[in-house]
């Protein structure tokens, strides 16, 4: 197996992705791990105790955050970015992970890499501590790929994810929920109110009916479909939220004078342990559905520590072949469509 | 000044209606404060000590939570709502309140009362406690009223918003936001991007731009547009988000043996005076716009201190003669719309 890296995406590469290639590498000595990049630079810091299956594949040129993701795609055709998506087309690599451009990191994946038949849309995966259950996660679909959203984008997405649910975090009969704004199935909009029904009536999932937003963080379903509109909105709303609280705590301990800070030191201990479940890091990754092979997008400022957990994430996708089964089911839900206009 | 309140909605009726009203009434003696409801109930309730500007007007019906709006509103026509909601449309009350049904309050507010020239759309306004700023708060419209907004409906909203936050609120030129996923203004669905333009383009209020829902608690504007949709998802994001971290901040004391329980408790003091700005009863009341006279939706669960608030909320508006400026101000927008058109 072989593991695409764009080593110059993210505000700490290559640095990061070097050293997590490297960690995984020797965790895994069977698979390889490409990185895309800058050759001098990748070669002083991966240095002399460079693991015998990781490889740099030089690239001259580098998508920047603020880059036009379509032009930039187009024109930076040695960049690390397109050069990584094109070896995945080519088959010299089976996954792509980048923490650079967002944007630019949909577009190859949509134009390079390719749509699966039977989806329209790609969309964002991103997979949300669940508070309730320590350690485990709820799959939250899509997370900001496309704001607009047609039923049957819906209908696709969860169906995608429900598979990943089964399949890759070995969640038996996955319960599949629609974010909306309201528990009953005539809410919502006429996107929310269709997609219901479609949902409903599809045997291949578990539907559990319309998800509020409020309860999100408590165990409501172990996959939730939304468009990517909405999707981004309530995530960075999950994000802020915490960052405010958590900011709020910190100056309660810090200005509160000496009983505050005995206070903070006391309830420490406690506080981290319930806190554990919660690990931010994971929460503005993704993982796109829809297109061939699997591409991670890990967080702009995505450390060592995240890009390897992307890197294991990208392993355990690859092994459990998921995107050619994605591809026969769309496939064949396509033809069904086709049979039944008919 | 007679306010009309619908004394049998919410999960604390009728007490904390009454309990409101009479601690009010006796506040602003020379305003008049209608009770519609059961009488017995009322009379009993309100006891011997009722102010003399509190007033009872009985009614046999009462809507309920369940109940499915436009048909309750047709069929309960001696309810305590649409009774309430009739006296603000024949001129015997200024301003009408409940913590009833919320789709109910909207159709009477729509239908019964009467939206004003030029809006196509009521929409909810609802103030959330500015962390940044003690004791203020922002303004979050639409936050659930219209599932769907059309470009012009946004523009409508921040119009109407932007004068309250200005009229109502005191805020001198107050700023206003737009709710998207991105700051730069090509971002978002065509509905965002075309109302961004309306927003940049109109003179009438001081447009600071697109803000992401990560920003929301960080005080980015005085007002926040949004459709229906987003608007609820994000504020009960924002509320069940809240309430999630609270539960494990009191599990960490509660759960984590003594240590932790000193510590919670040296640190109570400070960590209040932190949340001191944040007061979570406001996020979920809201106050209808577009309609020819202000209603007020409590939440469900209000209690007498929530209703007392929007009744003094209900009074500094009608004070204001917000809402006849309001109607001179979208009756204008309108004209010269068409005459652009023509």
């Amino acid at each position: 197996m072989r593991i695409a890296i764009d080593a110059m995406g993210g505000d700490n590469a290559p640095n990061a992705a070097v050293k997590a290639a490297q960690r995984i590498a020797e965790k895994y000595p069977n698979d390889e791990f490409l990185l895309f990049g800058n050759e001098e630079q990748l070669t002083v810091k991966l240095g002399n105790d460079k693991a015998e299956n990781t490889k740099i594949v030089p690239t001259t040129e580098m998508i920047e955050t603020g880059d036009e993701p379509t032009k930039a795609v187009r024109r930076k055709k040695d960049s690390s970015l397109v050069r990584a998506a094109r070896a995945v087309r080519q088959g010299e690599a089976d996954a792509l992970i980048s923490a650079g451009n967002t944007g630019a990191l949909l577009t190859v994946a949509t134009i390079v890499i390719g749509r699966i038949r039977g989806v329209d849309r790609a969309a964002i995966l991103v997979d949300v501590p669940n508070l309730q259950r320590p350690g485990q996660s709820f799959s939250y679909i899509d997370a900001g790929a496309n704001s607009e959203a047609k039923p049957k984008h819906l209908h696709q997405y969860a169906l995608m994810a429900s598979r990943y649910a089964s399949d890759v975090k070995g969640i038996e009969n996955p319960r599949v929920g629609l974010l909306n704004n309201g528990a009953e199935e005539e809410k919502g909009t006429p996107v929310t109110k269709e997609a219901h029904q479609l949902l409903k009536n599809e045997p291949a999932i578990q539907f559990v009916g319309n998800v509020e937003a409020r309860d999100i963080l408590n165990d409501p379903a172990d996959v939730i479909v939304t468009d990517g509109f909405t999707g981004n909105a309530v995530l960075k709303t999950v994000e802020g939220v915490a960052m405010t609280f958590a900011g709020l705590l910190k100056s309660a301990v810090k200005d509160g004078g000496v009983r505050a800070k005995m206070g903070g030191a006391l309830l420490y201990k406690s506080l981290k342990k319930q806190l554990s479940g919660i690990d931010v890091s994971t929460l503005s990754g993704g993982l796109f559905f829809g297109v061939k092979q699997p591409v991670i997008k890990a967080h702009g400022n995505a450390t060592e520590d995240d890009l390897a957990r992307a890197m294991e994430q990208a392993i355990s996708i690859v092994e459990s072949k998921l995107y050619d089964r994605l591809a026969e089911l769309l496939k064949q839900q396509k033809e069904e469509a086709k049979n039944t206009d008919e």
